[in-house]
């Protein structure tokens, strides 16, 4: 079966087109485990934030146009006839000509609707002066100020941090509807890949992907349902595929879609369900033999066994769809600007991905070596690279000291 | 008790003075679990990466001596006696002579020394011509080529992310040893404060820090013992930073370290344990009333109670403590240039921390638009801010439209 192979914005726009971004529904989550969770709900405050007037500062409470002319000279002078303490209902009321001492943080009382600060004052026993005037409200958080009853404070969609969980709790929340975390089921195939912890036998090598792709599906927002490696059977992928497809609201492959008979992934996908198969093969390097599929509404990426090209593929196509079932934003990878430690070539005729290690020279330029690694298969190439260049179809290489993009697969502590 | 208040360089510096960074040790996790955690051993490989030499194509395995002056004329002409699959121990031996039909990722057959790439051939039933030379090892990655059996393949203290636990799976490792995450105990006091789910008596207020403050310690590397509010009273007080310190590696306590005569929490760590509290108070703004103390090796601090103080405190003080007991790099805070939106006032003699809001003005220049809150405590200010402003001690103001580097709280998609 032989299919034109599409361009990387040919099957990024055939992908979209067929994914079908539906709600997975939303679950109750207690604040601490909210964290980092995608909010589902509006939240509108049941209650005035402050829940009564308090004072901004220590000194004393008072009735302003009492105030009013005060100052060094001429002070006013007041009856102290109580104490407002934080965390309780004023036992006091200030009537004409009273005042009551008052700390931050309390319930301004009744008769009053202002503070003056400890330090405008002089006190002998129970005889206030007041050496500076107060406005109406001066000093004083009002009722509501902050947030009112009834108003939407944080809305669906947003992610929850510290600074969210906080105000979630200042409402008096313990829990909060948040969105169902996308499963991903993860499985690796091929007949030279045996799981790790088993016995190595002659001819094989231990897998990769399964792992690599789990954790990267942690990192953008899913959770992986790891399925380990497949034998190298029909059937046997057919049943695993059956139940992936059952337990997960997408599934990623890696290895066997190359060329050979054993290929079996894309029939399988097509016969589990419409529209199956939707990208045959994607004109990048490396990645090329990636095959895309839906079986109903759920994605099938099958990725290339090689462990930096699945990966690479994964963070260009797979990453997105995780992120927007997960109600996340879609993350743009951060990007630096490198001089090419030496020249890259591009595949003829296909969007090239070099990956590249980060570097300072002598006069503290930042370098973008390219590694050498493509066919061979180095493993070590997914742990040195920091990132890639992309160069796109029309252009032969980069040279030398040009000024390239490098893409970064995470943050280079210390190094940039 | 009156002591004079330590600038921020000095609270930092008697702080480290004091810490004593001890391993908190180590635990094993298997291979899924231990994403995002720090490796804590030294990782060598028990085995030759690949296990074997492996081709990097699909071809023919051949004596590369056999092939050397064939071209386009003269071809070299070999005799096909058999298929070497992935996964499998090589049935055939490659002779005088002789070729063996190979794919990408098989083992090389005995007896071959290279492969030559199928697209250099032509064959006719088991008689193969090859158009083209190959050199030894040519096509071919040697056993070990990658990894060494013996070979250090990542370091003690390595973040392991979806690179490194692939690299991990590569050596057939399931389990790997990583530090312990430090344990810090989160706990509120202030008499105005209730348990969020609780009914919320008269001049109370809905206890913030508990919440902001433990999930800010989950983003530091750290695991958080949620404490919750304690009552204000000595002798509960003290039961509970008693318990604080029993079960973690760290106590964050905070509200009640103004200046009243219920600031019991520097008493009561003083009589804890030597050498008790060692910063009694920061000339910054907010965060003055901020005291940090050490019981035996475990550091104890007590932050204001202003939710948006106690945050900011916590970032600039305890969460690097945290990263370096959690063995991880101490993250700076990342910034970016942007101009002041109007003017900053500093608080005299202090280091001033200004909250902002990032926006863009019409002329798409990024704007640093000051929050006030200040004493009136706004919650809503900890999620409105993006990051703050340093003013140094002796600098009275930043001036509306002033180039100001801004300390990042969180990345800000779609902002920034």
């Amino acid at each position: 079966m032989f299919r034109k192979l599409m361009t990387f914005e040919e099957a990024q726009k055939t992908i979209q087109s067929h994914f079908k971004l539906q709600a997975l529904g939303e679950e109750e989550a207690v604040l601490l485990e909210a964290y980092n969770r995608v909010l589902a709900e509006d939240v509108v405050s049941t209650l005035d934030i402050p829940p009564f007037s308090r004072s901004t500062v220590d000194g004393y409470a008072v009735k302003a146009e009492e105030t009013f002319g005060a100052d060094e000279n001429q002070p006013a002078t007041l009856k102290v006839n109580g104490v407002v303490g934080v965390g309780e209902q004023p036992q006091v009321k200030v009537g004409k000509g009273e005042a009551a001492e008052i700390v931050t943080g309390a319930p301004i009382p009744e008769g009053s609707d202002a503070v003056v600060m400890v330090e405008d004052t002089e006190r002998e026993d129970s005889e206030l002066h007041v050496f500076s005037a107060v406005t109406s409200n001066e000093n004083v958080m009002k009722r509501g100020s902050d947030i009112k009853k009834g108003e939407a404070v944080l809305k669906k969609g947003l992610l929850l941090g510290s600074s969210e969980i906080g105000v979630l709790a200042a409402l008096g929340l313990t829990k909060v509807k948040v969105s169902k975390i996308p499963m991903v089921a993860v499985l690796s195939t091929g007949g030279e890949v045996t799981e790790a912890g088993k016995p190595l036998p002659s001819g094989k090598i231990y897998d990769i992907n399964a792992y690599s792709i789990s954790t990267a599906v942690i990192e953008s927002g899913g959770k992986p349902v790891y399925f380990g490696v497949v034998p190298d059977d029909k059937s046997e992928l057919s049943k695993a595929l059956h139940s992936a497809l059952a337990s997960a609201d997408m599934v990623i492959t890696s290895g066997g879609v190359s060329v050979g008979p054993r290929d079996y992934t894309p029939q399988i996908v097509d016969s589990l369900g419409k529209p199956g198969i939707v990208v045959y093969g994607i004109a990048v390097k490396p990645g090329k033999p990636t095959t895309v599929g839906f079986v109903g509404d759920k994605p099938v990426f099958s990725l290339p066994g090689h462990p930096t090209s699945a990966l690479l593929v994964f963070y260009l196509l797979a990453r997105p769809l995780i992120q927007q079932l997960a109600g996340r934003p879609v993350a743009v990878m951060k990007t630096v600007r490198a001089a090419a430690g030496s020249r890259m070539f591009s595949a003829k005729g296909r969007r090239t991905f070099v990956m590249v290690k980060l570097m300072f020279d002598k006069s503290c330029r930042l370098i973008a070596e390219p590694i050498e690694s493509g066919a061979s298969g180095a493993i070590t190439t997914l742990e040195k690279a920091d990132g890639f260049v992309e160069i796109p179809e029309n252009q032969q290489f980069v040279d030398a000291d040009e000024e390239v993009a490098v893409s970064l697969f995470r943050n280079v502590p210390g190094k940039v």
